[in-house]
């Protein structure tokens, strides 16, 4: 039976190393979200743009690395990063993409082998989940998993500091710690420079031009608990809300939680 | 009167803010080094490229952190970065250059207002100043400052991810470490990301291609105590030998030490 994640199961997806999992994604046996899979490897968002834009993207990411954090570049045209998965291919290891024309979406296919073009440069961006992880391993709970819900995400108030053509808000994910965690959560997350890093604020959502809390731009509202404290980390669609402002003649980019799983464990790149 | 250094005494330079020091440096009346100036404050190296060749550049940057922390890259043509120093002048700023045609040095001179094109991308870069005060204030002693040496620097075998026409060998600086302080060395110099970070290598040189360490190819031969654990940090000249190997059409860089101060603490950018 082929579900609307491919013909394996989620614990068999799983079980799989890395280098299995891309390929049974390559072939579509798996076309649904990364979350939950290959935990402990790192995990990367992308964004692809035309060579034309793509130093105005970089100077973007590198002047705003808590929202985009730079993991890797690729050579204009390529479609591989060694650094982060020797056999991978860009074009087809993601589960699920997102193309866009002139800013606008045109579709959402498992892979981009017609959309990529030779002048295509591939932006590998750190994801939440390294650290989500590591804060769980650290026993700080994590709401949105415990109810099921997709982490609540705002556009904040915040400009990022701009870049050639690309500008735009800072998107930030929340994520409600119990305040006696609070101090741990910080210092655990600032070890995972390309998981966002620490925390861009702590305790007042009306600082970020939140006013209530429920009113979420993207993803579910949160679960608070009594004592719990509001945290917020940059968020990858931070990148994709500037690309789509600036909007470059085509873009690609993964799928929200369809993810391209690295070779390389979070911990190889967490910081002291 | 006029020293080699302008009409600031050394102790007079070291008492000025990090804005006023490069006022005075901008009109001349200090030229010296930067090394002992601005004291905890970061500085940067500097390379500048066209713009035909930034993107390649900036890449081969982000694929060797080590030896070049990437701290700021200016909008083409622009000469401020006011994340890393509000009211300076890249073009001035720094006590002396170096600029080169097509590979070759042409000049050194206290300012590149000639030299500055409508199409340059400035690259700041991170220098080990920052975590070598961080290494003094925690008691490791430096046996170059210790001696009056310059810092043993030496071109390895490893060879840095190319990236586009940039590419080369990692060049690194060695500092001698009694044995009991290895470990807190590595700690702390992890701690600063934009001073090079942690070791890329700690004991035996001849891993690195190092077969004599009196045999250095920049600075002086090391002074090593008994007990003393030669440790290896990428260094700033990997950059200049990668940029010079591609011959760019012009470039300018810093002149050695003679770097520029930034209005940052370093500790406003230590991880953890």
């Amino acid at each position: 039976m082929v579900s609307a994640t491919g013909t394996l199961t989620f614990d068999d997806a799983k079980a799989l190393t890395p280098d299995a999992l891309r390929r049974r994604i390559r072939t579509g046996d798996w076309t649904g979200e990364t979350v939950g899979l290959a935990l402990g490897q790192m995990q990367a968002n992308l964004a692809v743009v035309p060579l034309e834009d793509a130093f105005d993207f970089m100077r973007f990411c590198q002047r705003n690395p808590k929202p985009c954090p730079l993991i890797a570049v690729t050579e204009p045209g390529g479609y591989t990063s060694a650094f982060f998965a020797a056999n991978a291919d860009i074009r087809t290891d993601f589960p699920r993409y997102k193309v866009f024309a002139d800013g606008a979406v045109t579709g959402t296919p498992s892979n981009v082998l017609d959309a990529w073009q030779s002048d295509s440069v591939a932006f590998l961006l750190g994801c939440s989940l390294t650290f989500e992880s590591a804060l769980l391993e650290a026993g700080v709970p994590l709401r949105h998993l415990e109810h099921g819900r997709k982490i609540p995400v705002y556009v904040s108030n915040i400009d990022c500091e701009p870049a050639g053509k690309f500008s735009g808000p800072m998107v930030v994910s929340m994520r409600a710690v119990p305040a006696h965690l609070v101090s741990k959560a910080a210092q655990i997350t600032a070890r995972y420079p390309w998981g966002h890093g620490g925390p861009v604020h702590v305790g007042d959502p009306a600082a970020l031009g939140i006013t209530d809390l429920e009113a979420v731009d993207f993803g579910e509202p949160p679960v608070m608990e009594p004592g719990d404290v509001p945290m917020f980390w940059g968020c990858g669609i931070t990148p994709q809300i500037a690309a789509e402002r600036a909007k470059p003649r085509y873009m690609i980019t993964h799928y929200p939680e369809h993810m391209l799983v690295s070779d390389r464990r979070s911990e190889q790149d967490a910081v002291c």
